[in-house]
């Protein structure tokens, strides 16, 4: 094959590879190709040695040329947020206090990542601990704007074409928001869909696994090579796993329900992104169905907020007692946030997320998936300092539910805004098979 | 549906209850009603727990209709050789030592038959920590004869459609022997394609997990259920494996090419056993090519045999030590003989086993198959008092090949006798459209 390798779809190179029509080693090459070409300016990458990915690279041409199984990912190029283990390659999560640590072992992921023949390219940066704190990670759209956190490098990696596809993880907003910034697909699957074991943690009842890609279908196959059960993971379920891509490709039997609730922060979303979504709910018609703000819904974004401070400072207590001096001042404010909530606080907190899951499975008997925004608008510029507001994203987090984005509005500043959809838990194929029936309408639509 | 459930294929008792045909309730209360009528005679169960099993299927039951995924084995009852550890039912190894030993965790192979949906039926019976002394099940075709052991139970309890799938294991012959003297499909894959964190070890070189089953397909689709990476079994690894069932599935490219090695124990076949397999080798005609008998594989027999001893003996010393009493004569003798071995002469074992390989791995450069007698003929009476000799798997076992044996002859006494086929070292896939192959080239010929 010919061409710009590095822009071919997970989905086609891993076939073209199995076909023998293609070699990991030219993917592979190609990408750090585009990688040497444009990571000056975007900074996606934390860790990255071409010498390493190509011998894994020429390994998977072995394994295909000698006769041998070939994965769903054979032989194509995945990087990985920083803060997931990888006893090859150091592992820095976003901070000084870590540099040129070489955890002991690979986490569960990686290992479901190699079993599928896949390259692990590098590490990709990442906001401090996978907090606030931003990377130097520059948007790929427009240099002068952030890719969104705290997945950063992740979301970047994938919109410059680096690689196809690439795992990143959320626990408010950490995966769609970067995606919609940077313009790719973004998927934050059901709650223990995919086993954390090998990731820093964060808050053990809110941080979840996903991934980035520029189509669906790879986005929907990067997360069934992940999903697995674990029982070193306390959310992992021993149950069935449903596939997404089965979903992506299937055709919806009816044409699917959706939900829009008009959220209580909606003061906060932009005036392009407001129009877009209009404009979305418009094409769809009949099929959107529009309901008045639910209360519950203000008080589960601090619930959210509850239960993360209150985790993340227990979490952090170790490393920010030993290098109080070099955490950054949005974690140590984290942490005093933390430490301030008591816990019968924090009790109450969890016990509201309970009721949270069952009013949103009583939903999900009558609609496909709830649509709402990805973030509050275009990239913010990095002169702010952050990496933009979480709040669309929380609540659905808080609740284990699936998330989607997909890339399809674009803002004032020619940027991309990203269209959430999230579905019923467990239910990620029918969310995936939602998805493409929203794509497919609206292109027709547009026609 | 209607009639004997308890005989339907695994294939086919998924696709029915993934499509609402069937429940998993419903087979597995078939199944239990078939244990309930014929388990007096067989023992094949070392620990049953009707309302457990239930329960599970019923949970399968709930998910199906729900609308959740389901899994390859969804709601199909399997059996576990009872060194198989579950935190569910007591793992007793076959040894009173062990009476009423539950394990603190599941095996890893149990999470992946919970993740595809299965319904763990129960344990079943052993010989003594997967060795050689007795367990009283009985051979389904007649109760007078060994079923052949270790995995006597897991055979049994398939041949008998207590469940269409059982688990395994084989060091020596555990897993070929028994289902050929029970008239079932077997299957011992690739050394490392199937993980043993959590199983009973007696040689960290040697014991390797399989199964049981009444059609290829079904023996193709529990391997390919089993078999992941798991980094804490040093055997695994990390790379895609092969689809046995794409294997069992598919039409051969070109009409195979097999191996027949005129074994050097040739002598130890019973006569019947050689008739039916000349018979066999003549129907394939020019697709089999005999070769002498090889040198090199009188002694690899003593050295699986060295291997075996050396690491047995050292694996059971803390038990042997505590509850000397309590183990069998077999036992105690092997833990003698081990310590006979000098480490020179297992080092010197280990030595002479890595050339095995690269022997085998000239052969399958022009082969797609070795053929070879399962066992030495028909299940040994019980007045024997062993389960059968293991010399026609052991030196596959050594090499760490994929072996199956096909129910495929019939002896003197009316008992089955099976037909080995071994493959190159991860072409478990190749191995099983082999088979398929043969079966049907012999279907073919008898019409």
């Amino acid at each position: 094959m010919k061409g710009e390798l590095y822009k071919l779809s997970a989905v086609d190179a891993a076939q073209a590879i199995r076909d023998g029509r293609l070699s990991s080693e030219a993917l592979v090459q190609s990408c750090l190709d585009q990688i040497a070409a444009t990571n000056g300016v975007i900074k996606a990458w934390a860790c990255l040695d071409p010498e390493l990915a190509l011998v894994q690279a020429r390994e998977m041409d072995r394994i295909r040329r000698s006769g041998k199984a070939t994965g769903a990912l054979h032989g194509v190029p995945v990087g990985l947020k920083d803060i997931i283990d990888t006893r090859f390659m150091p592992t820095e999560c976003g901070s000084e206090i870590f540099a040129g640590r070489v955890p002991e072992g690979d986490a569960s992921i990686v290992n479901r990542l190699r079993e599928a023949g896949a390259v692990i390219m590098g590490k990709l940066s990442t906001a401090e601990f996978a907090y606030l704190h931003p990377t130097d990670t520059t948007n790929p759209h427009n240099a002068a704007h952030t890719p969104g956190g705290s997945s950063s490098g992740s979301a970047a990696a994938v919109a410059a074409h680096h690689v196809p596809l690439a795992v990143g993880t959320q626990t408010g907003g950490s995966i769609i928001r970067p995606a919609s910034f940077c313009g790719t697909y973004g998927a934050k699957p059901t709650r223990g869909l995919i086993p954390r074991t090998g990731l820093f943690r964060t808050s053990a009842t809110l941080d979840q696994v996903g991934g980035f890609a520029n189509t669906l279908e790879d986005l929907a196959l990067l997360i069934d090579v992940l999903g697995c059960y674990d029982p070193a993971d306390s959310d992992s379920f021993a149950r069935p796993r449903p596939s997404l891509l089965d979903g992506a490709r299937a055709q919806a039997p009816v044409e699917p329900d959706i939900a829009w609730f008009d959220l209580p922060f909606h003061d906060r979303l932009s005036p392009d992104a407001a129009a877009g979504l209009e404009v979305v709910i418009e094409a769809l018609g009949p099929r959107v169905e529009r309901f008045p703000t639910a209360p519950q819904l203000a008080e589960l974004v601090s619930v959210h907020k509850t239960i993360y401070d209150y985790e993340i400072a227990r979490q952090m207590t170790p490393i920010a007692t030993e290098h109080g001096d070099r955490i950054s001042s949005e974690m140590r404010e984290a942490i005093t946030r933390g430490y301030a909530i008591s816990d019968d606080q924090y009790q109450d907190a969890l016990g509201v997320k309970a009721s949270a899951n069952a009013f949103f499975t009583d939903h999900f008997n009558d609609f496909d998936a709830i649509m709402a925004p990805s973030a509050s608008g275009e990239a913010l510029p990095l002169s702010a300092g952050n990496t933009g507001d979480a709040v669309y994203c929380t609540i659905w987090t808080l609740a284990g539910l699936p998330c989607l984005t997909l890339p399809m509005l674009v803002g004032e500043a020619g940027l991309p805004i990203g269209v959430q959809l999230i579905g019923a838990v467990e239910e990620d194929d029918r969310l995936t098979r939602t998805a493409a029936w929203v794509q497919r309408a609206l292109a027709d639509d547009a026609e």
